[in-house]
């Protein structure tokens, strides 16, 4: 069995935003030299994602206005009725006592979960045509941490 | 470290369907010969899932209606306000622009999640009593694959 | 390649808890070992989960209240509209017909995911700083199993 670790680091400009990570996935595969096995692509913070899903603009912006609904920020107004009702019900989040301000972050790590493996055969990546590797930041402008951890043989 | 990789299609007769594929898994684990590792069950599609629940038909249907409300179509009618709120501001998913009509099907896919890994000990899937493994289609009446991929000793 | 397995029994006194487990984590991985590698963590049953969070209680509270709007029990009075919109449309779960009265602890599942695989490298835990591993129990008083699966070298 044969382990390689790479570490990336994103500081997106928006607070919220899908990243393309496909090839650095593929890059850290090519790199261990593996022919089989599977890789661990796992966000290393609480407040970001990993989803595979199309890289089709449409269905990316559908989905980070859909999450806001879902997991509805306190930092700017509800976007409706839903919204208002899946808002913490003493106001605000109770996690902001300490002064955050990032509670739906949390939430929308619950909902599109941190990471993803991919598997490995015959030295690729293992992915039906349509499915794209995203970094889902929903707590950006500073630094966020990505493992993209490669096991095989 | 052996890998036996499995390849399944699924055309379902209905829209969205959860199919019952444990003995699929088992089966690929037989076949592998391995005795202690993890088996990887991963939609190749970004418009369906696999989920471990309960064989009961009853949630099985009370999950359909439930996601037709978190994740609602615009095929047809909302089911209710709820739904209606949830979907795209614009009318309509800006995914279908582009001529597809199943963008909440990709909101299931994130919800339900496109894959588990299953404990592979002793050579048997290493699940709880009520554990079972399914494919969960969201927009079938094509084909649709599916990988299984087993790793270990 | 190395595996070793370890479960874990949990019987809360609470239905709905958070348990911390990162120690249990770390200590399965310590006895097996390997330096490089994955732990796979899993609930074995379809009414838990298990989240990698923030180990602070107010997040931990605000997320238990919002599941339970996003996927409302039947043996409470709904939070609000959405919670009750977002109830079963026969009046109560199809799945209760048998006598159960957890259908809400099988969605909970569905959102936050039964499982999660923690990166091992040079013998650690890869997690970040604020990484925390949660057991989610959603339907507890009584006995419930969680497996730990470590692989490597």
């Amino acid at each position: 069995m044969f382990a390689h670790t790479v570490y990336r680091t994103f500081n997106t400009d928006r607070r919220r935003e899908f990243v393309r990570i496909t090839d650095d996935v593929a890059d850290a595969v090519a790199e261990s030299g593996i022919r089989e096995g599977m890789v661990l692509v796992s966000a290393m913070h609480i407040t970001a994602g990993v989803w595979i899903n199309d890289d089709e603009p449409g269905i990316l912006e559908d989905t980070l206005e859909w999450l806001d609904k879902l997991a509805p920020p306190s930092w700017k107004e509800p976007a409706n009725e839903v919204a208002s009702d899946l808002s913490p019900d003493p106001g605000d989040f109770r996690h902001h006592r300490g002064g955050e301000d990032n509670g739906d972050a949390h939430w929308k790590n619950l909902l599109v979960h941190h990471q993803v493996v991919v598997p490995v055969t015959s030295g690729r990546l293992d992915l039906g045509p349509w499915q794209a590797v995203f970094y889902a930041e929903f707590d950006g402008g500073r630094d966020k941490r990505l493992v993209i951890k490669v096991l095989g043989e």
